[in-house]
């Protein structure tokens, strides 16, 4: 169902041969850290494993935490959702299409190593944080769109509630080690549903 | 405030040379993480800055996971929070509480440092599982004890309330990268407490 509602953003267009080597080189993190885990990735290993020069990579990620940045968008990127005219619906869109995303091999993993490695990052630490923003833009405007609408209160403190929803299934894959499932999105969009519904 | 009302767990009393020992060791893992981050945590440095043996730290945590993870509880901890007789003005007890100890020196990286490698430990996951499971248990209760009173909704989904509770702040700080304030409690309070509302 997310999958007919939901587009992910695609990057511009680029030219083919960019585009395989940028896929190929994405892929291959996403594999090995879903193989061996973050701690033995290295930039030697992803050319190897994706059949690209050291110099190529470097053109395009100038260093470790930029790659495996690009490699958690290449899976949790940005979401576009249309206006279905119902708060919940959207939130069901969003929180299903993350569900699914973070149910494929690697990504547990990638998303707590990115989480570790971004700590470590010193000045790199803005890499992440924007990262973290692109992610949670879509819910900040659906809940706008719905305080627009009038299904969600005016004085909901958006901030806020952005991270309840953007935490919610992360803190469970990463925190609680359960993988997050339909069950877990429904009640989600329950809780949070409530939590920001306008007066009836 | 909620120094006065929330009490952490303590542990046993224990002979308190051995106390000592405990806490040297796990606050120079603090310490050494707040200075130079997990890449550079190793047990040589532990044991040199806490002015302890290498084998008396082994006899008490055997592998680098089990110390941090030590090391973590020891600042987040189990809490107890007395029946206020109000769930809200309970979760606003945890949250505050949780709020201070996260906003101590180098507890965001050690956190996100134990979500990073808590990804890698293989069959050591359960234990970081055990320990996310003891911090969370305080706030099931307080769900438990609201229904029982009254004031929390009979159907709420206590797993998922309690994976809001205590995703959203850590979330704040690890995916983020913004320090949980008093503002952020308060609208994770207004936000959870209108979630599971008995309907009035």
């Amino acid at each position: 169902m997310a999958e007919q509602q939901v587009e992910s953003a695609r990057r511009g267009p680029g030219r083919p041969r960019e585009e395989r080597v940028t896929r190929a080189v994405l892929d291959a993190v996403v594999d090995l850290v879903a193989e061996s885990g973050m701690g033995s990735l290295t930039m030697d290993a992803v050319a190897a494993r994706a059949g690209v020069s050291k110099p190529a990579m470097y053109r395009r990620w100038s260093t470790k935490q930029d790659l495996i940045i690009a490699a958690a968008e290449s899976r949790i990127g940005p979401l576009t959702v249309p206006d279905m005219g119902d708060f919940r619906a959207e939130l069901r869109a969003v929180l299903t299409a993350r569900m699914e995303a973070y149910r494929r091999p690697g990504v547990d993993r990638l998303l707590a190593g990115v989480i570790g490695s971004a700590a470590e990052a010193g000045s790199e630490r803005g890499a992440y944080r924007a990262y973290t923003a692109r992610v949670m833009a879509e819910t900040r405007h659906l809940l706008e769109r719905g305080v627009a609408r009038g299904d969600v209160r005016p004085d909901v403190d958006v901030d806020a509630a952005a991270t309840l929803v953007a935490a919610s299934l992360v803190f469970r894959m990463v925190g609680e080690q359960r993988m997050p499932d339909e069950g877990l999105v429904e009640s989600v969009v329950d809780l949070v549903g409530r939590a920001v519904a306008a007066p009836s």
